[in-house]
């Protein structure tokens, strides 16, 4: 099985407030997403890498965050005007040999090669899978009046992360259906569930946070100590 | 309006893995539970303050929770098997004259007097009020082999929080209700709904977190030096 992982990293990174485009944002002295990569590639199951960035970040990108560290990624495509389409742009420019394609956020470093063989394994047998973690918050929905509606039984409720694993010509043909019909997702696996393809929950891991905000960098910044075992 | 908090700190807090129970835990110096209840009285809108600990350690909490920072708690009550019993003993030891319950978790210190004010405002007007947070994950719901069934549109979906606040009269019967029909949830809000009251989201703030595990506390030490301006 040939396995394709894309990597979208091409968020504006808004919510870290700083100046710097978050593809660069450091954590102890290593690029967030150099680490996911490496993460990525030391898992041993990915053959070919594609990574999607910010248009015309393209050089700066493989100079800062792929040659120090010795990630060899395939390709290095620009990424659209929303994750769909990010996505999208890394499937084009997937090897047409491709068995399986991986979706993972480039701002989820502390991915192990458990859960990446675990959503592969998963994805070959049933089509698709999402890695995942049981809800712990109380949900409520509610109208448009700020009223509640319904809360919603917490048992088999669960919040999706990354990696997302898809047979690749079931996640090409779920894009481009979206693409047909108008449909717009920032969620992978909606695509693909719209077809009725029965997706798998890969039990997932709260250490695995995807750092959005400068909070996340500081929590980020423990879990890293935490496993170096400095506490 | 008499409001009385009811402030729920019964748990084992097995999560937080130390020997010491998590009600005496510190942050940057101060247990976390004077913090909650310091916040609660400083909003100026407390007439009354009950706190549930886990049985037979209201000494205990009252010589380090309370008087070392002059906080003045009525009723120091027993809690019970789950938090929905804890409440309920919180809810019996209520004075009889209370128009509004406050119900806001121990281990949430950084709820802020506007909060407070808002959400016994939404309760006084509706009949009860919940604090939460829009969800951003993506939700799933799965079946009991582990298979999506439904991504529910994010649109709508809050995770609750505390504070909650009810009518005390709404609050008691719905205590009463649930109890005849042995009705049991974690979540105090649900006892009101299942009476067919409308209840109203107030949007909270993702710094209230829930410092329930050893990462809810660093990232709460991190959320503090923020909040002193120290980064």
């Amino acid at each position: 099985m040939r396995v394709t992982a894309i990597v979208p990293a091409a968020g504006s990174g808004s919510r870290m407030g700083g100046a710097e485009p978050k593809q660069y944002l450091r954590l102890a002295g290593v690029p967030l997403l150099s680490r996911t990569l490496l993460a990525l590639t030391a898992s041993g199951c990915v053959d070919h890498l594609v990574l999607v960035v910010p248009a015309g970040q393209e050089p700066r990108c493989r100079a800062e965050i792929l040659v120090p560290y010795g990630i060899a990624a395939e390709r290095v495509v620009p990424g659209g005007a929303d994750r769909q389409a990010s996505v999208g742009a890394g499937l084009a420019a997937a090897p047409a040999d491709s068995d399986l394609i991986l979706v993972h956020d480039g701002a989820r470093p502390f991915v192990t090669g458990a859960l990446i063989r675990q959503a592969l394994a998963a994805a070959a047998e049933a089509g698709g899978a999402v890695v995942a973690v049981p809800v712990t918050d109380t949900i409520k929905r509610a109208d448009e009046t700020g009223t509640i509606r319904e809360t919603p039984a917490r048992a088999g409720l669960w919040a999706a992360q990354t990696p997302q694993a898809f047979q690749a010509r079931l996640f090409r043909e779920a894009h481009q259906r979206a693409q047909a019909d108008g449909f717009r997702s920032t969620d992978d696996s909606a695509l693909v569930e719209r077809l009725g393809c029965p997706i798998r929950l890969v039990p997932g891991s709260r250490d695995n946070l995807k750092v959005t905000t400068v909070l996340d960098l500081i929590l980020a910044e423990a879990l890293l100590r935490a496993a170096a075992g400095g506490g």
